[in-house]
């Protein structure tokens, strides 16, 4: 059974087709974040601390770490900001360091520079998974001298110098190419694994089928693990957590063993509650004058103002079940408990723990 | 691509590689319903008639009607009330009347009684499903006769004389008998639908992966179609609804056709109105006198008094698109609209229509 074995300082996590599913966090990325890009900018780094443990709690295992910032104000002062090769290796560094102060949790590093894998690698204590190769000839001549070097496992996306094919008999080609690659470099299969590109289905109408006959190729002809950007499936769509909760399920039927995902559902922000409250106090409804935004979304069921499991999780957890890869549902039985009595952290995975759940 | 036509006198649903899911709604089942049990023992269909139209609304295209009752009270003054051979036959008759009555969805005549079968067969208007043969020799002289005689589709359970074995093998040889038996009648394996029988996880870890092995045998190895009671699978556990929601879209996934289930969300009852109440006063919050229950319910997010889809529509609609038996998404993107400003039902299946969804 194939199993990729990835570490920090004190913790394993174990990618493999006989254990549950590895769910990485995506979270901590500036792409597309503006606040955390401003924030990075001014070397503010208590939101990617908060996402890592948020994170942690919902259920990721490995937490992603990309660099991809864009210092515009630093840009305008000196044109060196302009270059990733520049901003990102320090950045990076600084990323591990600060997620490493508040979690063991092990580390995916991620990014398109390779000053910036380099020093996450260095700066990263364990068995960082690196985050990726392609098959386009640069890229596999850049990092499997890296994956090598610090024997780490790395994610293997499955285009090539002539792009992302629409054709999954060409992503399949791909990947065993840099398979094959990877192991004139010495680099063992179960260290790869393979993320065969999800596209939105949106779009295509094949592309879960896609997938799902991919990853079961890519386990039963090459033997690796497969990894996914989950989300993309759903993109543009309305709905976009009932496309994702079953297409994990679905992926993992038949044969994904992880996913770079958010674990955690969006906290209710001040314009749904101010919405939510609008919509009580239309309807006549008088609130105790003291009542916290946290009682009030518990009562009224619009969620919670502090970062929960999101649904996903819950899929994943039945998934991992269904796929024998929960012995006896103790997991699912412990993830579905009540919260105690006393308010103790029950297993929902949120911080203020779980919310009793109907069978 | 093998299909199997269901017919009422005005409706077609069929079951097929490339169909969406096919839902044959269970609730007209008397088993285990004691208040139901005993209207049908004082000849009263208004509550079969409800669950026949909140079916068909929340997405069943296909409804079973299983006529297995047990009237103590008339047991008690006519003895002959104690056999299910003088009561179903006409009891089934009356059911499948009175649906008829108020829906043209096709039907599926449910009934380990030979006469009940027949007459199910005889009063039903077009092409009903048949259910169910299985391996045992009596039960396949009884049922693939009447399969050859109305020329109707039949359920194909995969357990035999020696009862359900724990052994996937020898649960798909039955199924391969049966389909060897039909063909001697001439009845073609595009009109035997097997169900490959599904064992709860919560007993039998292998549960989930035994069906959708099954299940991809049966459709590359037989050709036919499936389908199966897919809340067995959940039986026991803690919230149930949440293995059940990601069962479905992984059989899907296999290659699982249609499921026998409960399309229809549990209303909320008295029982969970008071509590709600209970805890929304303790809080502290002030109603208005006249506020109405399900008003109620919709404000404090827990449901409605009315039927509604339940969630697994939402994952199996999820899984028809992600099977691409949803061309563009079309039906998805219906499902999921918001209701209409003046109030017009919205996509969500219920009778008062859709709640709106976040994305």
């Amino acid at each position: 059974m194939t199993r990729t074995v990835i570490e920090s300082k004190t913790k394993t996590a174990i990618i493999g087709f006989d254990h549950p599913f590895c769910v990485i966090g995506e979270r901590i990325n500036p792409t597309g974040r503006k606040i955390l890009n401003e924030e990075l900018e001014r070397g503010d780094f208590s939101r990617v601390q908060a996402d890592a443990l948020a994170q942690v709690a919902a259920g990721a295992t490995v937490l992603d770490i990309n660099s991809g910032a864009v210092f515009s104000n630093k840009m305008a002062e000196d044109p060196r900001y302009a270059d990733n090769n520049f901003v990102e290796p320090t950045l990076m560094r600084e990323l591990v360091e600060k997620v490493q102060e508040v979690t063991d949790c092990p580390l995916c590093i991620d990014s398109s520079v390779p000053g910036a894998l380099e020093n996450g690698l260095a700066a990263a204590e364990g068995r960082p998974l690196l985050n990726s190769v392609t098959g386009e000839e640069e890229r596999l001549e850049m990092v499997l001298p890296l994956v090598k070097k610090y024997n780490v496992p790395v994610v293997a996306i499955s285009n090539d110098d002539t792009g992302i094919s629409e054709d999954p008999d060409v992503r399949f080609a791909v990947a065993k190419k840099i398979v094959e690659r990877a192991a004139d470099f010495g680099i063992p299969a179960h260290d790869i694994v393979v993320d065969p590109l999800v596209m939105p289905i949106g779009a295509m109408g094949t592309a879960g089928l896609q997938v799902f006959t991919l990853v079961r190729r890519l386990r039963e002809e090459l033997g690796v693990n497969t990894t996914c950007g989950a989300s993309n499936i759903s993109f543009g769509l309305p709905n976009r957590h009932g496309i994702n909760n079953a297409f994990l399920p679905m992926a993992m039927g038949a044969g994904m063993t992880s996913a770079i995902m958010n674990p955690v559902a969006l906290p209710v922000g001040p314009k749904k509650l101010a919405e939510k409250k609008a919509e009580v106090e239309a309807a006549g409804i008088i609130l105790p004058a003291d009542m916290d935004d946290e009682t009030f979304c518990k009562l009224f069921g619009i969620g919670s103002t502090l970062p929960m499991a999101g649904k996903e999780m819950e899929a994943i957890r039945a998934a991992n079940f269904l796929t024998n890869n929960d012995e006896g549902g103790a997991a699912w039985i412990r993830f579905n408990k009540p919260p105690s009595v006393d308010g103790e952290a029950g297993g929902r995975g949120g911080r203020r723990g779980g919310r009793r759940r109907r069978a």
